[in-house]
């Protein structure tokens, strides 16, 4: 049976890139019969990533047959895959995020997790010397996936290793990574055609601090005046989409690529005490600028308090 | 703070000597400040891999601090850990077990699962050129916890991996596999001093089939004839090891390590329809011999039934 490979709910260009990056393996390097496959539409950045690299986008799925076999990668959250996950026959588990435990495997399987800035640079390290295969298009996926997640190496996440594999495989490629960065990032900045629910679910991760459900929503952008200049409406949208999502409250943090910083917005008072609490912020209006925080995972997460 | 590296609660040879083989590999390759512990006293082969070997043997914990930062070695199972295990500061899980959730890291960490013989196996190929450095009671470990995991190769779960990482290991160490393996078995086989509720306890697992909890346990002896010489005891103590363990029976398989065969124990009629539509056993009297039946992991855990 055709093996499976996907990321999570929300395809980022690691979520779309590294689903592709596998399955090449997986088919070319060990043989196998594999296929990636989405399970949600590919962010705007992927979409261009996708264009620029002329990969086919993979087909979108929103469930998984009892023992299907799959790969998961860029994820070991079940609430970020297809609710019936631990059905399927997970035969593989590469990731780059903390274990919150829940996914449950058949038999013993091959499971990286390595913290690392992106999921692509740990299949970088398992690919090892058969990479002299890879095609173009692998080598541009997997470029691209780590200067997304490493929000061209600004990102504290980033690790030494994420930045030398990004400049071997630029090199390769012929790329000039502040150009191709640029393009990926003003791809990712192009939010005017998403209603504003869509963009609070976007790049959205959920997770609960003493009792108190958040979707903490993150978008990355060179533009971040074009997102804050809907700030009114993003904040009544917040009311909706936190009800329809079982969430007490919606953050949503704006971050400013090149600024390397985040602006929080501030809808009431309880998201005030939480900038104020998490992150020693002093708010006054309805949006608050937090220096050097360009990480959810690193930054944001580590901090919540409520 | 020293990183403590362990086990599960019943330290085998693996469970021992592969938390000892990392603290090595943490310490003198990494430059780190590991110990390795225990979670419980080592069974008589890992004694006598010890002693082999010459190295002290580890002291023994039952609970960690808060933050402790710690190394999860063969199994990734919370009920095979100290109770509060998620409040430790997890910072890597090395294991070849099926994935079972529960575990929670506070950030992203290493992890690692292969589906290979033995943890020491995966620690061989993770340690890499640095095996050079590797002083023989580290190698002598390594082939010691592969000997026992493999039974010498004869379980279904050895792969090609560990056998030739074993047979490096032996030439390198000038070991005769056959003569230290036989000497490893019948170390473990000597079960005298044991009562009958330490032999049922000794190296078991809990599993849970629709509904009804099973503590699994498996003996594995070059002389099968000592243990099953104290059947009428044995069975009787089953019935109060399930009752203080919370569980609905317990079973128990001898592993007869040289003829590769496994005799279950059949103190009642559940256990002799578990071994009936389990292993499609014929069974008349009071034990049953399984042909073939070596391993827990690949033969008996996925085969059972009620």
């Amino acid at each position: 049976m055709t093996t499976l490979v996907f990321g999570h709910k929300s395809p980022d260009t690691d979520s779309t890139g590294s689903p592709i990056i596998w399955a090449w393996y997986l088919n070319e390097v060990k043989g196998g019969d594999a296929e990636a496959v989405l399970l949600g539409e590919p962010n705007t950045e992927a979409a261009f990533v996708l264009e620029k690299w002329d990969l086919p986008k993979p087909r979108i799925i929103s469930s998984v047959d009892a023992d299907q076999p799959v790969v998961i990668v860029d994820t070991n959250n079940p609430a970020e895959l297809p609710d019936n996950i631990n059905d399927a026959d997970i035969t593989g588990i590469i990731d780059h995020h903390k274990l919150v435990g829940g996914l449950e495997t058949k038999g013993p399987i091959d499971i990286r997790i390595e913290p690392l800035a992106c999921t692509a640079t740990i299949m970088w390290k398992m690919i090892g010397k058969d990479m002299a295969q890879a095609p173009a298009w692998v080598q541009g996926a997997m470029l691209s996936c780590i200067l997304s997640d490493t929000l061209e190496f600004r990102s504290p996440t980033t690790t030494q290793e994420d930045k030398a594999i990004a400049y071997d495989l630029a090199r390769d490629l012929g790329i000039d990574i502040p150009l191709y960065a640029a393009e990926m990032f003003e791809a990712k900045s192009d939010v005017s055609a998403f209603s504003d629910a869509e963009l609070l679910r976007m790049d959205s991760k959920e997770y609960t601090v003493d009792g108190t459900e958040f979707r903490v929503s993150v978008l990355e952008t060179t533009a971040p005046k074009i997102v804050l200049d809907r700030k009114d409406s993003l904040m009544a949208s917040m009311v909706d989409v936190a009800k329809e999502d079982g969430a007490d409250e919606v953050l949503l943090f704006v971050v400013d690529i090149l600024n390397e910083e985040a602006t929080m917005l501030i809808p009431n008072d309880r998201v005030k005490g939480v900038a104020e609490k998490s992150f020693g912020a002093n708010v006054t209006g309805d949006t608050v600028v937090l220096p050097g925080v360009m990480s959810r995972k690193k930054q944001i997460i580590p901090n919540l308090k409520v």
